[in-house]
């Protein structure tokens, strides 16, 4: 029983159907098919606002080109402690931008504190070019903890990076299971708090392998974007079956309903783990993913009864149990069952 | 009917089926899944030596991440004037070499020649650190212009590189045209003739979006590859889905049945355009492209017709024929039937 | 008697004399020093305009860090085939713009022709992003051929740039010899004629080591132009040194007399070679270079004599000789003289 | 009264002597001259080991070459939180590493802790290519906080740092002040204590501008810092001037006679704080740094009073005095009885 990742999960059908309807006949290449040409109206009525959309192949490639974008080779990117940008993207980030420098800040829950942020971006740049210089926020929704930003907490760092003319940058490699979570509009927890662009994650939610960077409103960023892209080797020439996934997963709210039915197995390991004598929550459960504190044999005692799932780097007794579209409800009944037997 | 690129062409259906195949189940993320694990021992056997395979999703990034790993970015990369490297790729190749020289050379057909090669490398680098240094030699097969190196042809070009200390790179994003062209193994053609790395093309040649990096024996460049692959994004977390595409292809030699094929319709093709008197042919046609000279009347009046096809960069009477598995007997006669009227 | 370069000459003493008396105190550091503080003054005097001056060590980092500012990293910078920034800066314009393509092309006398250029520009980029983008243009003055630009050839290339949205980079290691030659105002050669930006060399012109930055009326570029300094490790501590160098020279038109004695020189030596049996021009001399195409045992019998200078790369009977105001008129007789008894 | 810096204080006499001397004739360009050539010999013989020394204009180039030739650029340098490296290079090491992360630990009084190096270095990279992968130790001596570390403490980082793989850097730009303060031999707190390259500074040291990349024993490095010292811009053609400042430092150990003298002033100083009531030393003073805690009214007073000194970022009552050979005792006295005045 997988609780390793949403990665290892399978596609859902729906989307294998997209491709195969894609592949029907000739398609132009370079993601100027029909299903790529068709992704800023499809966005633009999901998010309420004229959206710029670039379909691309990885969150990690998605990240990476926006900040490029978004920062000089001599900027820093402020992020929380925790952000995969920061600690699980294996430099690409700072490849992309050539150089900048990513900047971990705290905050509690895995959310950056607008307290923080804003001392962290006063403070710094004091002593001019010796400094590298402020140039983009970048949060994670959900986070890397499983929390939620809410839309108002979204809105308090947007107001400390606008205020200091920086960008807000969204990695949503897990947007979906937070909007699902929050009960909110796609619109309301982005743009209209002051996200600027959003890595829109896909793979993890049903997917193959699609993931898209949407821009609110800022088109003097799209020739960049599209550059960057192609530099990086991510400009598929069969874009169309990238695009069509991301269709496929937007017709009918399919991605919230893959990303809740998710959340829903989250909420019933959390439930369970928070009634159990052997465990307990380490963070608030917001979205799919639950981190559960035990004793390091209980944890061992799991995986050798044939639950998966990873150990958090630099602890021992703090398990991640990620949730997905495809785990079933006797699997949590049954992780949960062994824990009642062994706490 | 759509003679433009087989970038255009639907994938085939055994590698579709592959890939729903491969989403049965939870499976390890980051190419430590099944069919990943399987690759090298799957190419090793085609081409009957000890392979290192890195699946990757697109030829641009394959050879980008090659070159960055032959050349330190003070490097030259010697290629050939039309080399994909040097003339499509916006870049890629700069961006991952972190800014080695690519030094474009003559050679008729679109091939490397020796001679020149061997010249180019020996007056490089003369002045010492003032001058890039020649690092690694790149050719293409088969070529930009639809030809395909012989295997003695690509030993004459590694003698010279290797008796200089440089690698020799093959971007095969048309491999298996030249493999099946040729009527070679795929051994014959790579190491057995001084090959040392291959880009390994199969998005032109029937999968939905599959590239691989070949190394042959050449354990030390393994680090610094993954390294790149994932600095780029290009470690996809479902990279299965491009494994199973990879897999599907050499079952059974169905990468060299699409192959040929698109040959025999590019071969169909020329035989038409020698036979009329409105066009002759450009190159010969080794491989699945015909490049055929008209004047640039004919060639609008086939569009007008519905023949779409691509103008070649810097002419107005080269057009560009591009042959898939997916391209009908049909297709063909028609376009040669049009060419007779307007003859 | 050394006619290889004039970075092998000394400094004047005029220049050292400026060092000590910058040395007399304390001065702050970083380039906010009384004499850096004073080039934006006295550039702009100079050049009969308001002008941004950087300070900077070398002649390679001015360009670089230019060129970086000016392409973005999917950017062509377009070239003639000598330039410096192509053949002799170690891949340094790479590394600053971080993997902008050299273009280099053909044009008479070293000096980019206008039409050739307008050619490339405009036949580059069709393909989109999937092409380097022309960013912007770079000619050197004097050339690499120890040619010279008038103010017409300059503009004409300028207006080639900039009715295509590029701006126009002058090198101008040996401007001061060009300006000393052409006889007319560093305004006239410069932003009068569409320069927008110079390298200004010295140091090859009398400095220990000193160069400069110069920008016409362009103060967006100047924030990147300073981080891109530091971050080259080019924003010397003791920054008041180098300015220090650049005012000596600026005074009572120093650098010009330097030049100026440095090409009589060469122009001795060049009507010397003319009138010679042994040897001929291969360039019109226009500054301070003078190009000697002689048999290679002529040249080998002139080393054999002492006489220092270099063979053109890729040539064995072409010689370059390089005046400077330290080289004596006996030095020049003393060649020729030799000259003739071998002819 | 200057205690802003020492690169704020004039150059010692000797080094313009020596710069002046170097002028005589023409010499060799770009570090083959008599001068450059010497280097290797002469800090072999003050470092008692074969040395490879690759003279250079400024520290943070020195630091950001050595660093990018240590590490890839996906790797992490492990550094002091402090560390100017990582601080006020304005990601200078970040642009020549092309990327390389910059990991900043604590450790009392500046100096890297064994302990909590071991622990961030093991705990890095248990993710594979998803994270940074630590490939080089960096430490600054004197530290940023005046402090020194002793033979033994270096030895202990560079166990640890070893027993992982990984080369030690110094950053030495206040080297000359560490050694004559710890009164102990350049090897024995260089390559006898495991140091494997040092950035040799003289520049805060008495010269006009000079610092010296100094590599114990690993000729593999040569290529490719000889390279990056070219790419960046470092290589001046006039390197002769550079490097008879080194020489004219070394001669008769004036190099630690300028650090002696300097040091001097900064004890004296410190006593006087120490035995003052209106301030208090900050940290231990180990070569010519002064860090003085006092209320900000009397840091404002003592300004008022024309001392001028930088107060520490991030804080308000911490200013930074740093003492010079050319800062006169007189001086000091003067600054302590100010702030006897206003205790």
């Amino acid at each position: 029983m997988n609780f390793k990742s949403d990665n290892e999960a399978p596609a859902h059908p729906a989307v294998l159907d997209a491709v195969i309807e894609a592949n029907q006949d000739f398609a132009t290449a370079y993601a100027a098919d029909r299903c790529s040409q068709h992704l800023n109206a499809r966005f633009s009525e999901i998010f309420e606002t004229d959206c710029h959309v670039l379909p691309i192949a990885t969150g990690t490639a998605a990240n990476s080109i926006v900040l490029a974008e978004l920062s000089p080779p001599w900027g820093a990117v402020m992020c929380h402690r925790t952000a995969h940008i920061h600690c699980d993207e294996g430099g690409a980030p700072e490849f992309y931008t050539h150089g900048a420098k990513l900047v971990p800040l705290d905050g509690d829950n895995a959310r950056l504190d607008p307290a923080t942020l804003a001392r962290a971006i006063d403070s710094a740049g004091v002593h001019g070019v010796h400094n590298c210089k402020p140039s983009v926020v970048s949060i994670t929704q959900a986070t890397e903890c499983g929390t939620a930003y809410r839309p108002q907490q979204v809105r308090a760092v947007a107001d400390v990076a606008h205020a200091r003319g920086l960008p807000l940058h969204m990695d949503g490699a897990r947007f979906a299971n937070a909007v699902a979570w929050l009960g909110c509009t796609p619109a309301e927890i982005t743009w209209r708090s002051g996200v600027d662009v959003l890595s829109f994650g896909a793979t993890k939610n049903g997917a193959l392998t699609a993931e898209a960077v949407v821009v609110f409103g800022r088109p003097e960023w799209l020739e960049g974007l599209e550059r960057r892209r192609k530099r990086g080797g991510h400009l598929l020439s069969k874009m169309r079956y990238v695009s069509a996934q991301l269709l496929a997963l937007l017709e009918n709210d399919l991605w919230l309903d893959i990303a809740r039915t998710a959340n829903e197995r989250a909420v019933e390991l959390a439930a369970g783990i928070e009634a159990s004598h052997a465990a307990r929550l380490e963070w608030p459960v917001e979205a799919n993913e639950v981190f559960m504190r035990a004793e390091p044999t209980i944890l061992q005692s799991l995986k050798d009864r044939g639950f998966e799932f990873h150990i958090w780097p630099g602890y021992n007794d703090l398990a991640r149990l990620v949730c997905t579209f495809a785990t079933k409800p006797e699997d949590v009944r049954n992780l949960l069952g062994a824990l009642s037997e062994l706490g």
